[in-house]
């Protein structure tokens, strides 16, 4: 009998929290965000709820209309490897651009993370959407959304073949005849490309996993269709229970044509749990969110997200007429589900704003620690996720409660670990080591 | 009364060792360096030892001939910042090419550093030399001498500024009024140049140190000038007193015209010493140590430092003719010493790999721990050097030997702290913490 099938949970941290106005609510330490032992402790937590892994979004421009809030902050490797060093299990999920990298300098941090780590290292791949990124790179337009991804997956055949560049035994260390390495298994990269051209080999040895875990989070069309061929995890925003079934479905169905199977891929639905000891008091707590929410921030967000200026918009008014989906360069299918969202519901720039507070897009949800968990169950068990990306509106007491009530609850109903599976972050996840190209 | 000057000492740390032969010897374990903790370890030992800092050489290509023996390996920021998770005194330096490198990324990499070390960063700067590095970035030829010192000048300006675009206090955080950040005090970088385009600003607020300490190796013409207008500690390689006496008046005088004073820059000659309990312990252990090196991988490492292919060459016989300093587009300065080492002392080949292979061009003394310290005592107090770059020929006992034998005879002289004087990098080296150009 096979064992039961059960969930993958990973804690997306955000500075003060996931909410607008987290870091103005009194239990966010917001002058903590560039104090690392603040980022240990919130790994900790997640570690004793037997999360597989912990992640950072990033971007390389300052996020956020910084008057009113700053999101990010520290390059997400670094502050990983200082993580890494005070955890043990949790896995630790860096977001990096193939746009604005080299794949000799990035395929190396990675390995050296991995090693660091014993395994544990993952890559959430992002192309970067925004103008301000490109401006600090030399740029004046960006990259255009179609050639962003012709550009990530030659940044991925090249990344590979750098991680294979050592096979698993090239290291002899015969002291006594004098042989370091069997340069036989040494392997140059010898990639000569449209976007790169990489000799190699890597200069660190094959790491714990091979590869890291390879995560991605796009879902227009380019990102299922990058996804299907590289992802092992994928986190995505859905909001109802419906359009989480049809992603997943339409993302798996996509994995035959590149020779993979289902059970490659974890798809990992975004949810943003407003946990409290009644439905009434998580309301509440929500309500008190809202409530410290600033417009003008909203505002500059949703500017942001549906890549049009709302600067001066009504907010007692609906969204004003947007573009369409094919004229934006940035994050399309976040734009896609902003404009969904407002049309969908009829509401109100205000009513828009406060929506999204939260979880910028991703689905939230107000209940106690057993509601929210039959809605992880209720997703889990019909189709619609292999695990989630939980986003503690408020940290670090969103993640302490998500840990301390809800894990529980999910461990009861036997649909998580209570101990991890593994040494490795793949291992957790259920997933195999990359066989070398050289050895296969 | 001013306190009596003493001397800075940096642990420049080196997988198994320094000695080409380091991995052979009992007392190495070269199969710890892809194990975070033998560096943790390592860091922690010269930390008891109150050393200023640790420091990482890089290059980004295999080093060696992987054959015989590989250097380097993990990328140096992200272990760095493994090591500042256990360390909390200990300066961490890391080589990072500005060739290879976007100034955007890496300003963020080394404000990050120095965030979670608690100011502890340091930024051995290089502009990187060889062709191995170029054919990982898309390049058939390495970028010319002086146009990498260009460009060098040119990322030095822009990540000082992305530095400085957010004042110390720019930070509010005030949650009644919903104020995050003071944006009077963010500052774009707006710079355009010409190998840069940067917007900024940077997207992690101001670090303890404001800038990590700059740090360059380079001794070339364009390499101490670089040192004179940007360097605050210069690793230098110097075989005599005279030299070093020589190397240190020159790089003095060169801070004037850039509005500097002396004290501003401190310059530390490399030396690799073999500890022994006797003199002739010490003499034994370095022949035991050349008596592991494999001629092939010396012949290797010398074709690379003089940029001049001596496969098959006599190992009996002297040098062969080499080309001028000028038509050497690598390491030039590293070029011009081994080339006097070897026409100085008339050594044969196999003679020379013998030499430079405790330290590849630095000098190397064998003795007791008192006589190390009579050497570190003369040249700092005959105006050859401020501190010293310690490379111990093998790893861990190098080191070991080094902090229980040498430094404690060193404090007994007074020539050294039994103290850290201060909480950061700069602090110990007794170094200022740059102004921001914004309110200065």
């Amino acid at each position: 009998m096979p064992a039961p099938r059960t969930l993958h949970l990973n804690a997306f941290l955000m500075n003060a929290g996931h909410h607008d106005a987290a870091w103005r609510h009194p239990a966010s330490s917001p002058e903590r965000v560039t104090d690392v032992r603040y980022f240990q402790e919130l790994a900790r937590t997640a570690e004793r709820g037997r999360l597989d892994s912990i992640f950072f979004a990033d971007g390389v421009a300052l996020w956020g209309k910084a008057r009113y809030n700053a999101l990010g902050g520290f390059e997400p490797i670094t502050l990983l490897s200082a993580i890494a060093a005070v955890t043990e299990h949790i896995g630790l999920i860096a977001t990096v651009s193939t746009t604005f990298n080299e794949p000799y300098n990035l395929a190396r941090k990675f390995a050296s993370l991995d090693h660091i780590s014993g395994g544990r290292a993952g890559w959430n791949i992002v192309t970067s959407g925004t103008l301000d990124e490109a401006r600090n790179f030399n740029r004046e337009e960006h990259l255009e959304h179609g050639l962003r991804y012709d550009r990530a997956r030659e940044f991925l055949d090249v990344a590979t073949k750098l991680w294979d560049s050592w096979e698993d035994d090239a290291i002899v260390l015969d002291k006594e005849r004098g042989i370091y390495a069997d340069t036989d298994k040494l392997h140059p990269a010898a990639h000569k490309g449209e976007y790169f051209g990489v000799a190699g080999p890597l200069n660190v040895p094959r790491s714990p996993q091979g590869y890291p875990l390879l995560v991605q989070a796009g879902s227009s069309e380019s990102g299922k269709e990058f996804a299907a061929q590289y992802a092992e995890a994928v986190f995505t925003a859905q909001q109802t229970l419906a359009d989480g079934q049809t992603f997943y479905k339409d993302l798996k169905s996509r994995l035959a044509r590149y020779g993979r199977t289902e059970d490659e891929l974890l798809v990992l639905p975004g949810i943003a749990p407003v946990i409290g000891a009644t439905e009434a008091e998580a309301k509440a707590l929500e309500r008190e969110l809202t409530e410290l929410q600033v417009p003008e921030y909203g505002l500059a967000q949703l500017s942001g997200m549906l890549g049009t200026d709302l600067t001066g918009a009504d907010l007692d008014g609906p969204l004003p007429e947007l573009p369409e989906e094919r004229e934006i360069n940035g994050n399309k299918s976040r734009f896609t589900l902003v404009a969904e969202i407002a049309r969908r519901d009829g509401l109100t720039l205000r009513e828009l704003i406060a929506r999204l507070g939260a979880g910028r897009g991703h689905r939230v949800f107000a209940g106690t620690a057993e509601q929210i968990a039959d809605q992880l169950e209720e997703w889990f068990t019909q189709g619609a996720a292999d695990g989630f990306n939980i986003m503690a509106p408020v940290l670090p007491t969103g993640l302490t409660d998500f840990v301390d009530q809800v894990v529980p609850v999910l461990q009861d109903r036997g649909l998580f670990r209570t101990e991890y599976e593994g040494r490795t972050l793949r291992e957790n996840y259920g997933l195999p080591r990359p066989a070398n190209r050289h050895t296969r």
